[in-house]
């Protein structure tokens, strides 16, 4: 087996002097802060599918990538992404990966042939994963690329349709399973509408829950204990998908009982394409218990489609860390990068160059996020904010003591004249920069 | 009392021949569609704060109206602006009105103050509402506009802030109770927040939730049985408002278990400002079983703030007609008309056009809608195109026949190859076209 | 030669009434309107790319289409593309079409073989044309879809890439003259950067210059009447493309001295993505002086990429064909269709349906417009808005009579205080519609 | 005279190590980086109408700020406002300020009026300066607020109101003038539209070139030698404002020959309304040698209007100063700060906190850009990768020696196939992010 990254050594921490582009300067997976390793705190997951599958194509140009591993026949690629995938993780010490199920192997031409293939390519996976000692974070199946899926999977019109997808994501799950993966992902990219003319909003919703419901009732029938996770996305490539943001999500889930089985696997770029910030996905879905795997990635501001960038602001990551680790931390998510350098970076190195940007990113940030957990202001800042809730008054109304007229006897007999007390904000975000600078 | 608009005079149905710009032209309140007049199909109501209380003001300017009704003290000005609205409401013949409370009384500099100039001018609205017949579609309270509630009403980290909100509402609620109001609308102009740094996101949601709970039980123990409305908005004033959109509401109110109680009133330019199309939150609304009435203006669609100008898409109308005809109507609803004419329009004739340009534009809608319900082709193409899941396959998932393993067993051995159709997004939309031109 | 489009019949105006999905209720291009035919006034025309070329794939999905054009080696397709493309003009009375270079011949894999192909299918288009009577309106070279040209074609930091452009537009110029096309179109696709990091913005613009140039000194030496048109867009592919609006596009010919040789070709998709609105593109490029072509298509308002759906909204057509009357027509250019049918629409007939409805909303816009226009009410309502201009004070403003301190004396000494006077925005909207419905 | 903010003691330069929120930690003025001291290199300036006009009213609430300095008669307010203004200058350290007439002096209800305030609080000013040693970076006139302009001022339908705007710009210009102001600003708040329908685009910019040479013209009469500068914003408060970014401004400049002797002044917020980065429309001012000072702030990426929040992204802030040091720094401009606290931060020493820390940033991006610059990496990447273009084929191009036909002779002759080079996106940004971090 020849090497595909022939120009990439072993990238190792070099420390935040080192001026070797191909060294980690802050990721140092052994370091511990806040009592574990960042290895444990980050767990890091590289994808297969923008590095390893993407030619570089987009909707108005031709592949520019060239790949080595893109040649031959379609298990002979497969075999050779495979080869260059767990050659990258392991250069770069990426503990984890993810995959679709049609990254990894061909779909073919029929159900039997897209299983055929896929279990062939499973065993490559496993030996790899031995090999290697890299590890899978989340499985997933795509029912978005083939043309069966243009008008969505569970929520198809037609049920032979759903049916095909079902059989992908029982293939995708078990195998998940069994190559020892710590969550299963969906994401419902057709799962939405072009038009409303055309589209039963109630009917495909009833559609889709049933189908996670299926998901859900065989993870616990297989004994896979990962978790299962959806992906919101506003838009893209439909005109509105169902599953547009975690609050979206969580009456979704809230909706068919599935709020405790069921958690968010929130893409960066999806947050600001919903016209959130990132913070605010992050914040949102600890704040409803959803909160379980993080695509990392970034968009651009000025661009109205999902550009999954590699993430490369230290300042916003370290929001994003603060609330994670307020949060106790990832369970088994961890940070995947579902990003793809520009399709003008041709070289194959360039992949490494993205990694490693986002791993320092993402590791100088939980440096900065444990400073600004270990001062503690933030924190104290915020409950001394509310702290009038913690009074006779606050108490009362929210134990139910008060109703909505004893409440408004009581304001309008203690002539109540609450005295506005600053926001902060200046200061607030001074602070933060003070950590971080 | 002196006339407000010496200049208008009763605008009356003339016909669409008619070039009377102060005349309806499609508008004929006693016309019967589809077994309704569409005075009952379309209950429209103005609103006083854009119409009566702004002054044309904006964030650059200084006001621009002048208003006749806008002089002397507080009181006087408030019942100079009671006449101005029910002459204005009887000329164009709109049979409901809205209102915030310091809209038609002076706030006053405490409690009492407060419930003394709300109690004198209920009296004058009640006697207004006899002597011509214009009914309250909703009333509410402003919880934003007062210093206090800089920080929020019920989100406030000071729970006095909260109890004030409380008072305010009662009142509100009660006076729509005894003026015979139709429904209760909240709108949580600053229950979201500015910076997450000084946030407690979950805090903020349990308190917002204890708020609508009692808003809830007070309504049943006065015996109102006029409808509690929730008015989605994604942010503006705020960075981010918690009602976001109705798909957000409804996990709010489900999460809380009151997604009986409680319905939606949708704002077009807050749809868009969510980055959905407004014909999207009412299928949404309708498809949740939330859909409660309708604050009809528009957006512009490339400003990134509420504009509120009147509707005057015939053809965007004509969808959201459609929906509301498919859904069974308008049950306590209506059409408020929460609009303002430009700064620039500093006649107060220009409130007339705006009026009457809104009116007619929905009312042509509802005839275009009318026509495409009478010809069925929309709902029967949707039928059809889901018609397999009405066979033995489509039901035997939704049922629960089949469960994962079993479901992809059947694709399997059924070489399942599902055929595509095509989704005929250009057809239907033509087909709409044909109906309106 | 077998049918492409077996199930469609030559589509004609039925009129109004009908109800033939497949047949024209509004564009009958005999019917005078304002003293020219429709034909002449619209000059539609379809284009090769999205129609003939495209095989449905998105960023997300695979090919969709199945087209029976898209068969055999690349010269047969070729061929067969030509043969459909003509028999949908012909079928549909289309009076124009428009290509890229490489829409109607294979690239090849070398400047020999590029230009071996496209004067071999050259010849085609010239017999096609020959046949059917059917004109080129424009033709273009594609610089933006080769992976040569990914870091842009004249900004390209290779000369050999702006080299290689040079040959391809020189071809496709040529051609297009020898076709009888009566505008070339330059779309910079990749004219723009991804990142500020590597870019040199002022020489890629100076490179830009020199190549723009080059076209309009040989389309003056190869005796080409037709007009040079640059098509504008802010982004998309590039994160920002040199061209990003008619504004901009303005200063840049201004600065090279160009604004009397180059005009532009304004989409309304790239309009939207720019933060305008279609009518305020066209507006400006009438006032310029620029008006030359019209990309007529929509995007989606929710949407921050091209979509290029069909136009259907007679009411914002109805306002553009208002400006294009108003500017005395079209010269050279007309409606081009850069439109594609939505991925779903798989079926072939579904190109006619989204040319038929776009070209029924254009002609009744003309219908409505050309109302407008004969009432004359709009346009004397903007001349009495700025009468005071054409007074003593005005003139002595713009004649130089004033300066600015003599301005001033004379505005202190006067006292002006100028009377503000209504917008009567909303009046003015009812009108429009007054006319519309 | 009584001290306006009493908790605020004079604010110093401490070191990054330092706790203290009302110290600077980076900004030490008379620190020297590449030959200049941060002083002179970042020539900051407060605004007086955001922090002391302003009262933090928005347009759904009442102010919140109770400032001391707002109380009593308006002439007695002015005095009060330039106090604290000039005391909180001083002790921040801040070395200019601006304003606009109005801000400084009240408006008054006719021009004698307005003359005579103006005039009486010129001399306050003058003493302040005179005492503080704090300088003017540029004086401006509001020609937006005032009820008149309420379609515009040069480009109002009525040339009275051009004669009032005229009056108000010869007065704040000859007072800046007088006052040593460094620039003059126009920001064209109304000289937009808001509808086409009542709007007349080319009459309006040919009144808004008339007043901008009346304006040039007076400049060099009385000897002003400081820049006359446009302000870019696409819109808000109107819908479409003239001077909808840097490109655009170029155009008009050119236009009318002013592109000599007009410079922009560019703002953050109005940057990214207009769909672009604040360092595209740096770079892009630079390249067309319009630069000339900043309005530093920053927007909400969520919200879609000007939130003018103060600048705190050291990441974004590195890349302006990269442009500005490679450009060769300011030459009359600078940075100033037209930045307002949120409407919840009541506190006056929140206006502090605003200023430190934006102050900071900037300081502290300085260092950054500082070493991009020494390091000297980006500017030699930029220049070897257009390397190719000092050869003989790109100077051939460039020169003249090729036309169209010539050099696709040669590029077909050549057999030309030139091989793409990655564009290193990541590995710049990863750079990058090793100097700040």
């Amino acid at each position: 087996m020849s090497e595909h990254f022939p120009g990439l050594s072993q990238v190792k921490y070099e420390g935040p002097e080192s001026t070797n582009p191909l060294a980690y300067r802050y990721y140092d997976e052994n370091r511990v802060v806040l009592g574990k390793t960042m290895k444990e705190h980050l767990r890091f997951a590289a994808c297969y599918w923008h590095n390893f599958c993407w030619n570089g194509f987009d909707i108005f140009g031709a592949p520019t990538f060239d790949r080595n591993w893109h040649q031959g026949d379609l298990m002979t690629q497969a075999k050779a992404k495979a080869d260059a995938a767990f050659e990258f993780f392991t250069k770069l010490g990426i503990p984890y990966y993810c995959f679709h199920d049609v990254d990894v192997a061909p779909e073919g031409n029929s159900i039997a042939e897209y299983l055929r293939n896929f279990a062939e390519m499973e065993e490559v996976l496993a030996r790899k994963q031995d090999e290697t000692g890299v590890k899978l974070l989340w499985g997933t199946a795509n029912l978005f690329s083939n043309k069966r899926y243009m008008g969505g999977a569970a929520t198809n019109p037609d049920p032979e349709v759903f049916a095909w997808g079902a059989t992908q994501v029982r293939t995708a799950l078990e195998a998940t399973h069994r190559l020892g993966g710590e969550n299963y992902v969906l994401w419902g990219g057709r799962e939405g509408y072009e038009t409303l003319l055309n589209t039963d909003l109630k009917r495909e919703r009833e559609q889709y829950a049933r189908f996670l419901q299926m998901v859900v009732e065989h993870k616990h029938k297989i004994g896979f204990d990962g978790t299962i996770l959806i992906e919101p996305k506003p838009q893209e490539p439909t005109k509105h998908q169902y599953d547009y943001d975690t609050a979206t999500v969580y009456g979704f889930l809230k909706q068919y009982g599935l709020e405790n089985e069921v958690r968010v696997n929130i893409e960066a770029n999806h947050a600001t394409l919903a016209g959130h910030s990132f913070h605010h996905e992050i914040a949102t879905a600890f704040s409803l218990g959803l909160f379980g795997s993080i695509d990392a990635n970034r968009g651009d501001p000025q661009l109205g489609w999902d550009t999954d960038q590699f993430p490369n602001s230290v300042e916003e990551m370290t929001l994003i860390m603060f609330e994670i680790l307020k949060g106790g931390g990832f369970a088994s998510g961890g940070f995947n990068f579902d990003t793809k350098i520009r399709r003008q970076s041709i070289d194959p190195v360039d992949l490494a160059h993205g990694h490693i940007g986002g791993m320092d990113t993402i590791a100088c940030a939980l440096l900065k996020a444990a400073e600004l957990i270990e001062q503690g202001d933030l924190v104290a800042n915020v409950e001394k904010r509310y702290g009038g809730w913690s009074g006779d008054l606050g108490q009362g109304i929210l134990s139910g003591k008060y109703d909505l007229a004893s409440l408004a006897d009581y304001a309008t007999k203690a002539e109540l004249d609450p005295k506005p007390v600053t926001g902060a904000q200046e200061r607030l975000e001074n602070y933060v920069n003070r950590v971080i600078f």
